[in-house]
């Protein structure tokens, strides 16, 4: 049996399980509080991250990597164009997501209200949370100039840069930060992936404490 | 003529010039300054960020989707193992040196001692420089973990790996912020790279104010 080590709401969790999920691979998850940096974790991953793949013999960690691999080894569905250029593409979105709007968005909303209580590092930063507010809009506006020249939001295929844009924006919904009204063709979008079967157990999530917002789990939100 | 946008002591843009060199692609290099947000820049990578590679009419942006493209369109020198598995280890630790890396050690020292300046947000945070000067002892460490069983980084061949990691260390030994006598075999390491021809461009860096470290460019350090 394949292992994920994950948290509810990384999105970098989240981009591999909706790939596993994909890729009908199938996975027992188990949740790690890796912040704790427990010693059989950090050998496991020395970076002191999720997610953490064990398949057979294998121990794979950090999350772009693990797509990687499981592109190449587990070909179908295919979350990479074919074409060297619209790869290219696909890739600078998937680190768009995972390192601007991460530290731009998700760390500063999600981070502030939920990693923090969890994690026990203090009360959320007010100025994060305001400048995470303030960010999220531009990035929107972003996504929405993209998808509109595009049916997803690497090309016309959906590829990696969907999942990722996803893992980030499922996270930010749980904690009521996304305003969905903002534009209709992101909304659309978000409604196309949200339904797909890869995307319900990441619905079905719950970290104690903190209720998700009413419309995290309803597919017509 | 391909172009590339890049600073000096941009880890990621000395990433992706190692690799145009090695593959021996030409390319003319353009310095940007890139935090000035210069609009004919933001439209080249709406990210904001070095490097941005224009090749004919493609304009490409994010390091590692920049370095996969060309690993795909030019296959020699491979840069990347064949074997999935030991692509995944070289992937892994591009990402290491590229987020947990740049954001425990080269931010906090070389960020510190020479962006603040150039960028004008102020005098270097001393907390910070303090704690990249104890992490980079726990990174040195981990890579002569690493080198005591392998000839390079990721394995026995050179990869990507190798060159996000010198990428780093070559920003930090700019700064002085190295100490070469730790490991052995990590200055082992870093001298057999260092005197590779695709090397020699960025010994010749220089960000005006700031001397390099007596050692920078000496092969025999």
């Amino acid at each position: 049996m394949n292992t994920l080590y994950h948290y509810p709401l990384s999105p970098f969790s989240r981009k591999v399980r909706l790939t596993l999920s994909e890729k009908k691979i199938e996975v027992e998850l188990v949740e790690e509080r890796y912040w704790e940096e427990d010693p059989d974790f950090m050998r496991r991953n020395p970076a002191g991250k999720v997610p953490v793949l064990k398949m057979g013999s294998r121990t794979l960690s950090d999350s772009n990597a693990i797509c990687e691999y499981l592109e190449e080894t587990h070909v179908t569905p295919a979350l990479l164009p074919r074409n060297a250029e619209d790869r290219c593409e696909a890739r600078r979105l998937v680190g768009w997501f995972d390192d601007k709007f991460y530290h731009d968005v998700t760390k500063k909303l999600t981070g502030e209200r939920v990693f923090r209580k969890v994690m026990n590092t203090g009360y959320p930063d007010s100025t994060n949370v305001k400048e995470g507010a303030r960010a999220i809009k531009y990035h929107l506006d972003y996504m929405a100039y993209l998808l509109d020249q595009r049916r997803w939001l690497a090309g016309n295929e959906m590829t990696f840069a969907d999942f990722a844009a996803a893992a980030h924006l499922s996270c930010l919904d749980y904690t009521s930060d996304v305003d969905w009204n903002r534009h209709e063709v992101v909304k659309d979008w978000y409604a196309k992936i949200k339904s797909r079967p890869a995307f319900r157990s990441i619905l079905a999530d719950e970290v104690p404490g903190f209720q998700p917002s009413a419309q995290y789990a309803d597919l017509d939100f």
